[in-house]
């Protein structure tokens, strides 16, 4: 018999996250696993000895069933980075010690960059006093920024729901006989991966968004200004897509532009408008047209209702293949996808040294994207397979059914 | 053979104003219309003679699920109200020429309260003149606003995705272990029906929205500062409803209180901040918590890979409802829901006076509305089967498939 398993998440929800979570507490179990628990909240709840043993939380397949289709963290989350072995080795000694009561001899982490860098240190600090633990990262993120692997879990799903959200809303803005700019803002600080997704709306079916601005390059106002007046003039209709994430030349973000003014609310809390707001604002100020902002907003991340069943099989993949990879013997290393063919799209799983991984950002090449404010083919023919196929809602009394841990 | 006949949309899109087009279309055909006529942009592309022969734009079953399932007008819309007959007879005897070089017998307009007014004004201008053309609406509204009818076909489709949304944004908002405050701004200046919707989220599955603020009560914000303050007391996550149309008791919205700050752009633009966003950074500065603004904004509206089954095929019922009855002589109507049985549900469809609907706005009844800021039971059952059963997308290459009247 195996030893037994934990599990937890970390850092922002996405749609597709509990999908890795069914894939690992499945495979352990399958695989013999005596007892797979679950850390509430991330290692912070570890550390106040938060867990549970999850088979008696998900008992049936269907339980299996709903937990795939249930947004954000089932286990709960945290925003909690551990602190450098070389400063404070009490916090390592506190979690190894719970570990060694639960005879913990596998710990999967499943989050982002920062999640990354909690599997890094604990497996470092796992070599130091000679643990036999294996601790292995199942990547996700709807940013897609992870370096190594070709794409994360989590970011179809996001992609997917952003490309129709995007086909909606342009039926929406196109319906008047005079025109209307509506500027959609798509989270995305340093990466453009999500804002990128946009261009998938255009099609047989659909004009598609007509702008595309990605935190990758500089923003340039005036231009962007020009480029609406341009379309408008034209007594067409225009819908852009922006990262909320674009800067201007002097490194600022063009949410903080709206800051120049005084604009503090009755409490002296500053607020910031949003890039869409902001620019949505000076368009209707300088060509007198009607103009909507909208923020796609943690919509993003949580829309589960619509996620992409490609998405969703491999980020059960990849939790899948972190246990099978730690019960091999392999530890310290993350699970990545590898796209072994474009087309048919085929990805196998590897796992990588997450060394190599942790604390990295990959950003969209700037060859990706054009002169004129939109992005190539390449990163479409990228992105398009991500999106395909669907796993539909269990729908319960007209709404889709989840898997709650309170309840 | 039937004469032509002629079908325009207006106001606001929803997502299954088209299936009441393609009802008015399919049920015309199938009971002999000689032509259909769409006209662009309702009455105001009429007047310019914007229009086309439907069948060549819907020509087999497949075009008409599409545009079931097409968000937003097909044949585009406008905001244009009638003059009053008194005042300006040649807009009338414009638009009655224009239909009588089509030889259009029967007149259909879908939308909302201002349609019905169209509908109202044309048809009493058609007995003034001893037309024998018949005059029918067909309503359409997500507001669900309209007098007389049980409700308006695009409400439960909304309300459906209001509701999953909210259930999804509550999944995520309750993910950490430290309280964080989520405001989701829903539209409804005037009237609540939207924003109760959120309502239906709480269940077997799901903790539900913490509190409801509707338009129809005079909200209170100390009241308000001081529930969200008990609750976050607890060391709990707290999401909230807010319509977009809340009023203060001196009879000013909510978002323009934060108008008091000289809040205006570099081109001396004045900003409104959001509902939401300005509730938001009140509890923020004063209560020191993580808070988030959301605005469902026009996806409310538009969001047809989500929509309510009942609600599409009532749509569809609606515009077929009309032809029947202009084919049968009956005209300055408008078509509307009955329901018949609360459990098991059923709805018929009724005519009604247009004089009796046009310009009437229908508000949730207070007795419906708790004073522990949430809805009722009766609001909830009233809702509940307008959400029930789904229509799927189609897909195609991973994202929903329109039909678009432009390619």
């Amino acid at each position: 018999m195996i030893g037994n398993v934990i599990v937890g998440q970390s850092g922002g929800p996405t749609s597709v996250i509990n999908s890795s979570l069914a894939g690992v507490f499945k495979t352990a179990k399958d695989r013999g696993a005596k007892k797979v628990y679950g850390m509430l909240h991330g290692v912070k709840g570890l550390l106040d000895k938060q867990y549970v043993d999850l088979s008696e939380k998900i008992k049936t397949d269907i339980d299996i069933d709903l937990l795939k289709r249930t947004p954000s963290s089932y286990l709960g989350s945290c925003r909690y980075k551990l602190p450098e072995i070389g400063e404070d080795r009490e916090t390592y000694d506190k979690i190894f010690k719970i570990l060694d009561e639960l005879e913990i001899k596998y710990f999967f982490y499943i989050g982002g960059n920062d999640s990354m860098d909690t599997i890094k240190k604990l497996s470092d600090y796992g070599l130091i006093i000679n643990s036999d633990i294996r601790f292995m990262g199942v990547p996700k993120t709807i940013d897609n920024d992870l370096a190594v692997t070709d794409h994360t879990p989590g970011y179809g799903s996001a992609a997917k729901f952003i490309a129709s959200t995007m086909k909606e809303i342009i039926r929406d803005g196109l319906v008047y006989d005079y025109p209307q700019v509506t500027v959609v803002e798509i989270m995305g600080r340093n990466a453009g991966w999500l804002t990128a997704a946009a261009a998938l709306a255009r099609g047989e079916d659909c004009e598609g968004v007509d702008l595309i601005y990605l935190p990758e390059k500089v923003f340039d106002i005036d231009h962007f200004m020009a480029r609406v007046e341009e379309k408008v003039g034209d007594g067409r209709s225009v819908v852009v897509a922006v990262s909320e994430g674009i800067k201007v030349e002097d490194g600022r973000y063009v949410f903080e532009l709206a800051d120049h003014v005084e604009f503090v609310d009755a409490f002296g809390h500053k607020q910031l408008a949003g890039t869409a707001k902001f620019l949505a604002d000076k368009i209707g100020a300088a060509y007198g047209v009607k103009t909507r902002a909208i923020e796609l907003a943690t919509l993003q991340r949580c829309a589960a209702h619509m996620t992409s069943r490609t998405d969703i099989t491999e980020a059960f993949n990849v939790g899948g293949a972190a246990v099978k990879a730690a019960f091999e013997g392999e530890s310290g290393k993350v699970v990545v996808l590898k796209r072994v063919c474009d087309d048919p799209y085929m990805c196998i799983t590897e796992t990588h040294d997450v060394h190599q991984i942790a604390n990295i950002e990959k950003k969209i090449p700037l060859e990706w994207i054009t002169d004129d404010d939109y992005v190539t083919m390449d990163l479409i023919h990228y992105i398009r397979p991500l999106i395909q196929a669907e796993l539909s809602p269990i729908m319960v009394d007209g709404l889709p059914r989840h898997l709650n841990i309170n309840m």
